[in-house]
């Protein structure tokens, strides 16, 4: 994520966040990219999944040293599972594969942005994206300046 | 996220995460909406920033109930810092106001798409989009089907 505006309050303005955590797991990825990767406390960076040509954002899931890794090296979208605590090939039983097309590290490692071709839904539910429910929105920054 | 593809280990399938997190802070968030969160350990889910009408991804921040009451109703991006642990509204100083079009919430109610009409540049380093270091993809997948 990006370093926030400076505060208002004339407290440090730096975008230091809390200490980042190292690799929570063994992982194979080189270790110049692990260098650059700001993990949350269970050793995880967010995973931004987008259809490569339409712009579509399909789904958001967590990502270790060694998903990444896997991620890269072998072309198909690999997460890890927070509640199983394992790894999972998005498709491998579903049949929904997301063949990777690019990935990108934010300017402060902590959020990946994969781009895929996606193959049949994204979402469990059955529909394309996981971001389908819309919230209402209100105010005078609303639908335009 | 989406609910992960059932695992080769035959455990479970079922789409269950560690028990959500509530509210961290006080919030005037609907409490309809705020019952749909599934948050972080320290009460947080993700945002996902896109630009309305390019598709591009500019970033990803984070947001607690009261960022999310404040976003949805002010129509200006509302973030919660967690370095700070204090709420930023983007723009504020550097002038790079998000003018917020439209919010989604995903399946699981860990993330939240948000669509901006993003004044300037996104990352605090000057650059359009965060996502701005692409990673090497290889492997039999890579570049299409």
């Amino acid at each position: 994520m990006p370093a926030p505006d400076a505060p208002v309050t004339g407290a440090h303005p730096s975008p230091q966040e809390p200490a980042a955590a190292g690799p929570a797991r063994p992982s194979r990825l080189d270790p110049a990219i692990a260098a650059r990767l700001r993990r949350t406390s269970d050793g995880l960076v967010a995973a931004v999944v987008r259809q490569h040509d339409s712009g579509e954002v399909l789904m958001v899931a967590w990502m270790d040293d060694e998903a990444l890794h896997r991620t890269l090296t072998t072309g198909r979208a690999t997460y890890w599972s927070r509640s199983r605590r394992e790894y999972w090939v998005k498709g491998a039983t579903s049949g929904h594969h997301q063949y990777v097309r690019s990935v990108a590290l934010d300017c402060d490692g902590d959020a990946l942005l994969v781009d895929v071709d996606q193959v049949g839904a994204a979402c469990h539910t059955g529909q394309r994206t996981c971001f389908f429910t819309e919230l209402p929105v209100g105010g005078d920054g609303a639908g335009g300046r």
